[in-house]
């Protein structure tokens, strides 16, 4: 039997195989991006849930519109504000997760051939949604502020099959950085320039742990041109899989015909439990719990990291978000670091898988929400004596 | 901004604007396709619920894993025995209903231009899902025991093209048939002989009112090539969006890598809750509710387009699922009938949307499960006056 040719691009990839490891009983895992299940608030929810049983049973568990339930997407709305985005319920549509997301939008704007523009690193998951279009990429320098745009425009000059820019602006996965104000306003201004439509990517907006927020690009958007990603993965609970696309109108009718298409709609039930949560209980509060405590491991991880790791090794700390980025000296392949700190029982994600187009495989990306404070110490002082080890074995 | 060129193939239909119409209130509507709510196990789901949250809340929002809850799967591939299929837990991918399975098998197999073999007529939402991969259609003939095979394989070997076989062989969406277990056999014999895959979508085979079940396609797959996919939301609720693909190990891989770029896994929570309500309570005792309730629904439904339909109109007597089919004489187009039996507060589905090639527009599908008995007989009355007058004005 024969697959169609997108299958070639889609594969198990070696590092999902070395990632297996990080799952062993006992291991003090910096590998994963999930958020501190001691945080859900389950007791909330199974009251929600409840009055959702009690009070629309019947509508609860029926088919209900591609577009998702209209008081979430009402409140989604006004969310937004967060990003500085004024909307309306029309331009919001529920996802599976922001993921979906991330599909959608590969299935929209990709044909086989043609090239996204991402952040060098960016995140996976986004680069595997593209690939299964048979999407080539184009990554771009980047520096602590963002996309250097003069990189990018260079590129878009030589490289005429780039169809798409996809971005996290926001404490990106996995480099942790966030951009300026100012490179988001000129990146948009290369999207107008060569009618290019960007994805912004924002799971961890809301994560943030000092400063004032950042204009999201979507917000600056005044033609329509940026499709803004969002989620509740990581403030509410991913196992629930709500997310949302915000986008003006003649793109939405896109995505709302490729949701449809491709699983007709979001849970009803769950879009019905967030929803009752919200307005049961205080949202808001529930992130600050959330952001203080990501931020206590964040800046205990920095110190450790400080403390334990050899004067080679340098690391982003981000200001919000779930993951620090690390880098080894240009010799070093994380992935044998791996083999190592795996033996002494912990686990990180090789920075390579984060580079569409390879190398830098010196880099690392750690994960601090997902693990209590005394592991992360014990965590980190292994990792610092692998990194001494083989830094000694190198010289 | 320039979209991808399978966005062509994607756009609002004619008919869904017709059907907008269907949900104004007092309307009888037999065109969704809709589970009769008042029989959802709304109670037992609270229960279950509550017993998720409280025993394993946290493991409940967490990310789980891309094949789906392990429990649930194995439950799944037990009741694989319905169908005479013997499997375990690894074949079992849970998806985000069976609509999600159908779009993964268009992206698994479908290059653009490569045609699927299709009933004629078929279901328009798989039509949908496989046309957003740039397909063409190949409508395959069919009688009361299903696809004529002289036909199909006239077809194959006149269409190189055709790529994938997909049929719904149980109380077919929209037709209400069902195919003999002889047809089962030489279909299968002919996507051996031509190395096809055949998508075997059954929603609704669980919902047999009368007779014996017929073995499934894949019981009788020997070699691979049957991917099975079911649901919950005939039987359970569709709200939840829980349904499954059953393959072979390596056809599974490429659902599973599928699965993951997609929306990375189905929701943690609603699958331990399905899983908790399968261990709780008497499921097949809940489906005999479920089947006693239609089976009188559709004996109802029938005996009115007896009492009630002109003679020139015929239609399909289901054994089992949720749909009959009506065939007007050649000269009646179903789109005028539908408005003016909007008029008169009634509403049904055009049978043109199920040929994907155009014509039959003669045909008319209604669903018998989502209207209680007494708006199926007003319902049914109604419709009869307008198909009378409609067969007066052609004379």
């Amino acid at each position: 039997m024969k697959y169609a040719h997108r299958m070639n691009g889609v594969k198990a990839s070696e590092i999902r195989e070395l990632l297996k490891l990080s799952v062993m009983p006992d291991i003090i895992s910096f590998a994963g991006g999930l958020p501190a299940p001691e945080l859900f608030p389950i007791r909330e929810l199974k009251e929600a849930s409840a009055k959702v049983l009690d009070n629309c049973g019947q509508e609860a568990l029926q088919y209900s519109p591609t577009e998702g339930y209209d008081p979430l997407r009402m409140k989604i709305a006004q969310r937004m504000k967060y990003f500085k985005v004024e909307t309306s319920m029309e331009n919001i549509l529920i996802t599976s997760g922001s993921q979906q997301g991330l599909d959608f939008s590969g299935k929209i704007f990709l044909d086989p051939g043609d090239a996204v523009a991402v952040e060098s690193p960016s995140y996976a998951g986004a680069l595997n949604a593209f690939k299964s279009y048979e999407s080539q990429f184009v990554d771009v320098k980047t520096d602590h502020d963002g996309m250097i745009i003069e990189d990018l425009i260079e590129k878009i000059e030589n490289n005429r099959s780039i169809k798409m820019i996809y971005v996290i602006p926001d404490f990106q996965n996995p480099s942790g950085r966030t951009w300026s104000l100012e490179r988001r306003r000129k990146l948009l201004d290369v999207a107008r320039r060569f009618d290019l439509p960007v994805i912004e990517d924002c799971p961890y907006g809301e994560l943030r742990f000092e400063g004032e927020p950042i204009p999201s690009i979507k917000s600056l958007d005044d033609d329509g041109r940026v499709i803004f990603l969002g989620s509740f993965s990581k403030t509410f609970s991913p196992g629930l899989r709500i997310g949302w696309v915000c986008a003006d109108k003649e793109i939405m009718t896109r995505y709302l015909s490729v949701k449809q298409s491709s699983d007709l709609q979001a849970s009803s039930i769950s879009q019905r439990e967030l929803d009752m949560y919200l307005q049961m209980y205080d949202f808001d509060a529930h992130i600050d719990k959330v952001r203080e405590t990501y931020k206590r491991r964040r800046t205990l991880m920095c110190q450790l990291m400080e403390t334990h790791f050899p004067k080679e090794v340098s690391y982003v700390k981000p200001s919000g978000g779930l993951f620090a980025w690390i880098e080894l000296p240009e010799n070093l392949d994380a992935k044998e670091i791996l083999l190592k700190s795996v033996e002494k029982k912990v686990a990180f994600v090789p920075g390579g898988i984060f580079f569409p187009n390879g190398g830098h495989e010196n880099t690392m990306r750690v994960n601090y929400s997902n693990m209590p404070e005394e592991k992360i110490e014990e965590g980190i002082r292994r990792l610092g004596l692998v990194l001494h080890e083989a830094i000694e074995n190198c010289k």
